[in-house]
């Protein structure tokens, strides 16, 4: 637990569906538990989903990067420390440090927040909004301890296409759009069990760019980006409706599977580095 | 809270990853939830997995059927009650409840699992391990309250194919076995969006027949069986490897992908009733 007024814990516990092949916890669920322990923070302070549905505001993830000296293993008692590093006038950096039962940390993470209007999805300053009152929730400079690198950037040039897939309804969220954590478990899926024996995950990284609905297809583009370091691209597809997909239940099908406009739109990208 | 010594409970609460585009939590998701309250409820009686692996034992889940009156919705408390109906020679029946914050029942689940010796993989008499042990947590008739249909039988005619799949790294558990909760996720998955916008899932059944392993390829068959209600049948599909495969890591893939040798073998099977 922390004693601090700007940093809040967030307990969880390494459930056995919720381990892989190796008992260690799932990436995905991993960053579950830090968007609910940021969730929590802002909650607390008046900045929760809740709060700002009422002035028609929202928070979106823009940025997220886990990097893990060891992963929680099944059965576990862990918690989530997580603060305010800094806003701006466009974004918020969110800082999380992992830690098992004995306070010991295991890893940290950073994210970047940006606050949209619902209504006409640009984004908002957040230095003027509630006239600034977020700037009160901002970490002291020697309460921010979080020693990983920030976010890296990404260049890819001729990245080579791994997988498409379609999107369907467990990897949809309540507001329809594919959730955050599913592109986490779509992309370690890209790695054969072999990357997974020899320690796992070191470092992930992921910027998320544009939405994607249930339905959309995806193709999952790889670079390789160093030693044990892979950059992936998630691009949408335009969809040409085959043959065989008219077979079930067609014209609901075809309602739930809007064809994609927008062919080659970047939906995120990611770096994944192995131990 | 149950103030039975048979029955056991175990609190959840609705995060926000876990629920879907109608805000009601993935079935998947509570799956989970009635499995970790089993694994808990054993736990505490000295039948828990860590117990029995002393002994070189382990439950396998055979059956699980669950109905829903309503489903928990994003950011409800609610608690699962469960407790052991029955005990046969080669399987135990386990029932479940899930109450709402006012102990408001919100559906029913039942589920039949067998114990297997670790190394012959075959199942042991419950009746005589430890003693017969386990029949001194058998529930009293009047505690039974389940009001739900038993399991019911699955009798595939000429079932369509649906759906082929790949498995990968999050499908599978620590025993390296696709996990049982993954298994509802795609067959959900089958189905098109409409299907869960007037009031979702009314009942859910699944029988576990054999473990597929990480790479397997599956494929879900779907029969009409009334109203609203569809059987899917997931079957094991022999491998062959296509030239594309090769390009990604493909030694390490070869291992990760063993060609399945039992083309056309019956994984599970399950019914899915919508409201």
């Amino acid at each position: 637990m922390s004693n601090s007024k700007y940093i809040d814990s967030y307990p969880f516990y390494v459930e056995p569906f919720h381990v892989d092949f190796t008992g260690r916890i799932f990436l995905g669920v991993l960053g579950n538990h830090l968007l609910n322990a940021a969730g929590n923070h802002s909650q607390r302070r008046g900045w929760g989903i809740g709060a700002l549905n009422e002035t028609r505001h929202t928070w979106v993830l823009s940025r997220l990067s886990i990097e893990m000296m060891e992963m929680p293993r099944q059965y576990e008692h862990c918690e989530v420390q997580t603060w305010v590093e800094s806003v701006m006038r466009l974004f918020t950096n969110r800082n999380f440090s992992i830690l098992n039962a004995d306070g010991k940390p295991l890893g940290y993470a950073r994210s970047v927040w940006a606050m949209i209007d619902m209504e006409t999805r640009k984004p908002c300053d957040l230095l003027t909004l509630y006239d600034g009152d977020i700037l009160n929730y901002v970490v002291p400079e020697e309460e921010n301890i979080c020693p990983i690198e920030g976010h890296g950037r990404f260049r890819f040039r001729e990245p080579q296409l791994l997988r498409t897939i379609d999107t369907f309804y467990s990897d949809v969220d309540i507001n329809g759009h594919i959730n955050s954590i599913k592109y986490i478990e779509h992309i370690l899926d890209l790695f054969p069990r072999e990357r997974f024996e020899n320690g796992g995950i070191r470092r992930f990284e992921i910027a998320y760019k544009t939405e994607a609905y249930m339905g959309d297809r995806l193709s999952f583009y790889s670079q390789p980006a160093g030693d044990d370091e892979t950059d992936i691209e998630v691009r949408k597809v335009a969809i040409k409706r085959e043959q065989n997909e008219e077979d079930f239940i067609s014209a609901e099908r075809e309602q739930a599977r809007p064809e994609v406009k927008n062919d080659g739109e970047v939906v995120c990208q990611a770096k994944v580095c192995f131990k």
